[in-house]
């Protein structure tokens, strides 16, 4: 028995989500070494920007490990409902083909996923919490209940031959949280007893130095805001956060304020609350019809877009109007939320916009309007301190999170190791110990296609933006001379450069005398002559405008 | 006499900074309606960014109402050497041509920019502070020295026979600034006293709810962290803030460290700084190549790169090395700054990288290392009550900071007015009004060029970033009838779509049985044939990936 044991091991592998604060994926393993039975806990996806990915739908993390393993893989396990967890569930799932466990929410959320993508919903288990437990290969798993900023967050206690792992999936410490679990501090210790191998936890606000606040604490600031506002209030958080729209809503009521839901994710998302009886009381909700006949100062409407989202109903009423709502003077926009780092100039640009029209922004103030999902430092200790686990493996952070964690649970006696995506970590010995690296990276979808982060179309497209785009194009004839001129196209590019003549001439004049010299060996060798038109053209145009541009060379042959 | 002053006015219109922060360029004038005496305040720039700016160089002001006024410039006042008031001199000078006026570290670093222009740098006057005063034409202005996060910035005082004026400048209330001019209360009464027609104030920090505090309140923190840390020291911040400067090199050679300086702009600017006599007792630095043979712990690299740039020494140094400097576990980075919005990706970018190394990363942390160089609301109001002019005119801010900032005018009893770039404000009588509307907005300088924001080459540029570039050759011989197959080429566009099968295929193939069966009257109309074939291209593009990209169509016809 022990040395059949001694072959076998007990290994993590995140393929997403460790460097980076998105597109989450862990994949726990038992068995025998390069044969390990595996599950898979969350699919997220991550979401594009113009400086790294311009033009790219989301970016999802690249599982070709997974898919090589189809066979080994025994479930899928989602942690809760956001997008960075549980949006390539849909994506993804036919090429992985195992079972999916979630709570009801998370299911429901999950379930509309497949569905789109031609699944069927019934892959998803709804799952009962611990103490259920459920069996998948040498792995039971029972789902714990904890508070984070979307209903039915669970970590995971997932039980191998090789010991007991805590995964906290994203989580808080909050016993009010307006909505779903409160803290249950019995509950872990209980499941930690035992002794825990090693704890897997989430790292985001490593860096917040305070202990975090609960949900709860939010009420009185909003409902005050709410009742001394004098004309119609616009609220803007995150739609999935069911407890901030439950503290928004009842506020709104309680200042006689009828309450529209714009956005269809917000619409969604409390109907999907209010099927799963998350949403017991909310207040009922007008039709934007009716409510444009209701006065200002007895409306709130509920709003997508917190982030600044190109599309979505808060950048529409802050351009002048959505659905026919209006915003104008004496009206208060409040955003219950924080930025996102990297959202911040679209979030500005609403901000700005919407002064322009006169209305009064409230935003988050310093925390008087929003409290984090996420549990903070001192937070991060309490659960260190509950769990005892032998093993820290810092999750759901970039690489500065992974490691100011690993170092705070180095200084709370565990063993801190710091594992990026693709960083295969054997947690079968007394030591943590890096055991293999898997070729990772992102995947991303691109229109309807998935195609590889390093693939080069994304590249070409920022060259391009960088750069502006010149295409060069020459007939030859049969007997490999030049027909015609060289003509130039430009996209992106000023028309008229330093000599104040247009830019396409002098790129054609300086062309059109090299083709009339060039050796005829040239002139038959599309490579070379790509190359030196490719040349002359950057060079042209670097001496017009100061600029060389992408050069794309067409050259027709006439048969 | 008092008929003659009826027809003349007194005008102030904002060409930029004044709805955004950057490209500072104010206007004042005075004389008959349509034919004043102007005066120019501060000629900034702004800077680009991937998403709404792509491959730009530097945004300016659009000085096109200004330069067909030429004649009737008086001067140009800078009141500092940031890039936003001083970075637009050289680029624009020579199509105003008129004095320039600045205090001597201004004057400096104003002078480099028109020499890099070819203009003359005799056309910078340098000046004395008040008492001093310049006539300008009707003008009669000062030089008011107050605190700021570079040296000898100043607020002008603009006597007029409307009236007398404040131009605060960017400003903060710093009686111990730790270099140059301390703030002077006695001063601002001073000039306040025969009653102040206008205060045009800086707006940025209007949002700060605290007191600013004083650059002298960093150095314990940041000498204290010079001497616990154990490994090198890397600190960045912004060049131009001198008195930081100087306090991070004092506290580095307290703590037993030399300094060395990377960065062109750092070695710059210390050296103009040394030559202005501004940095007094300012440690000897050592070259790289001495510090390479020096003990880690009795180092301090002063870098360039605060922002994130991505080619400035910070950049370089989390990615491995920067002229034979490497930084590794042990080291401490300092960021004794903050984020400008906007800026976050890439400074995150760079925290990561250095995390990766090794490095351990102090930032802001909430103003222990950084205080800013604005103006907060306590310290705007302090400014509002000494000189309790009759008009309050914010600049230098966002929509949002300007709104702001005229309410707490009001609020304070002055008459606040928000005018925007290119709304001109008469304040000839006893209430502000506006008077017209310029036409005004971006420019861009893109290589060598200077190209107008709406010239629609940007917004080729991001197009071909969102949506990939598809170029489509068609040869038509001299009977108007197609020669050989339709080409085409695609660039950030994925090669494979949904049939897996390459993407160009698939379109030269719905391109190709387009052309077999078209009209006679088609092919020989170029833009008819354009039309379908675009349209043709992006839709066969559209049911293969997914995504419609732009198209270029060439039509090569065999004269």
């Amino acid at each position: 028995m022990s040395s059949a044991k001694a072959t076998n091991r007990l290994i993590y592998l995140p393929l997403g989500g460790a460097g980076e604060i998105g597109m989450n994926c862990y994949v726990y393993g038992y068995g025998p070494a390069g044969n390990e039975r595996l599950i898979v806990v969350d699919l997220g996806i991550a979401f594009p920007d113009m400086d790294t990915t311009p033009g790219v739908d989301i970016i999802l993390p690249d599982i070709s490990w997974l898919k090589a393993r189809r066979n080994q893989i025994d479930g899928i396990f989602i942690t809760h409902a956001h997008e960075d967890h549980v949006g390539a569930v849909g994506h993804y799932w036919q090429q992985l083909g195992a079972p999916v466990y979630a709570r009801p929410f998370t299911a429901n959320i999950a379930r509309r996923k497949l569905e789109e993508h031609g699944a069927s919903p019934k892959v998803v288990n709804v799952v009962d919490p611990y103490p259920h437990v459920i069996s998948c290969g040498p792995f039971k798993v029972s789902y714990l209940p904890i508070s984070h900023s979307i209903p039915e967050s669970a970590g995971l206690l997932i039980d191998t031959p090789g010991g007991r792992l805590i995964h906290t999936g994203d989580f808080k410490i909050d016993e009010n949280p307006v909505v779903g679990d409160p803290w249950n501090e019995a509950l872990w210790q209980e499941v930690s007893k035992p002794g825990v191998k090693a704890l897997i936890c989430d790292s985001t606000n490593v860096f917040s130095q305070h202990a975090g606040r609960s949900e709860s604490t939010l009420t009185p600031a909003i409902t005050e805001m709410m009742r001394n506002a004098t004309g119609m209030v616009v609220a803007t958080t995150f739609a999935s956060n069911v407890a901030r729209l439950q503290t928004l809503a009842t506020a709104a009521r309680d200042a006689g304020r009828s309450i529209v839901l714009l956005g269809r994710a917000m619409r969604a998302m409390v109907e999907a609350a209010t099927n799963e009886g998350l949403l017991e009381g909310f207040p009922a909700v007008v039709s934007v019809e009716d409510a444009l006949s209701l006065p200002r100062q007895n409306l709130m409407l509920l709003v997508t877009g917190s982030q600044g989202e190109r599309r979505a109903a808060s950048a529409q009423l802050a351009q002048g109007s959505y659905l026919g709502m209006k915003l104008k003077e004496g009206d208060t926009f409040l955003f219950s939320s924080k930025i996102i780092p990297g959202n911040e100039r679209g979030v500005i640009k609403i901000m700005n916009q919407l002064s322009e029209l006169g209305v009064d922004i409230v935003d988050d103030e310093g925390g008087k309007y929003h409290v984090s999902g996420h549990a903070n430092r001192p937070d991060l200790v309490r659960m260190h301190e509950i769990v005892k686990a032998q093993i820290l493996i810092p999750m759901h952070g970039e690489h500065r999170h992974l490691r100011a964690h690993a170092k705070l649970a180095d200084a709370n006696g565990m063993t801190g190791i710091v594992a990026v995506n693709g960083m295969m970590i054997d947690m079968s010995g007394n030591r943590p110990k890096v055991a293999e690296y898997i070729e990772t990276g992102r995947t991303y979808l691109d229109g309807s296609v998935q195609i590889g982060a390093l693939d080069g179309v994304v590249r070409d497209r920022i060259r391009m933006a960088l750069n502006g785009q010149m295409i060069v194009t020459v007939i030859i004839d049969e007997n490999d001379e030049v027909l015609g001129d060289p003509w130039v196209e430009i996209s992106g590019l000023p028309e008229i450069g330093r000599n104040n003549v247009p830019l396409v001439d002098v790129v054609e004049e300086d062309l059109g005398q090299f083709l009339g010299r060039a050796h005829p060996k040239t002139l038959a060798d599309d490579d070379k002559l790509d190359k030196e038109l490719k040349m002359i053209a950057r060079r042209s145009a670097q001496g017009e405008i100061g600029k060389k541009p992408e050069v794309t060379v067409i050259i027709s042959r006439l048969a």
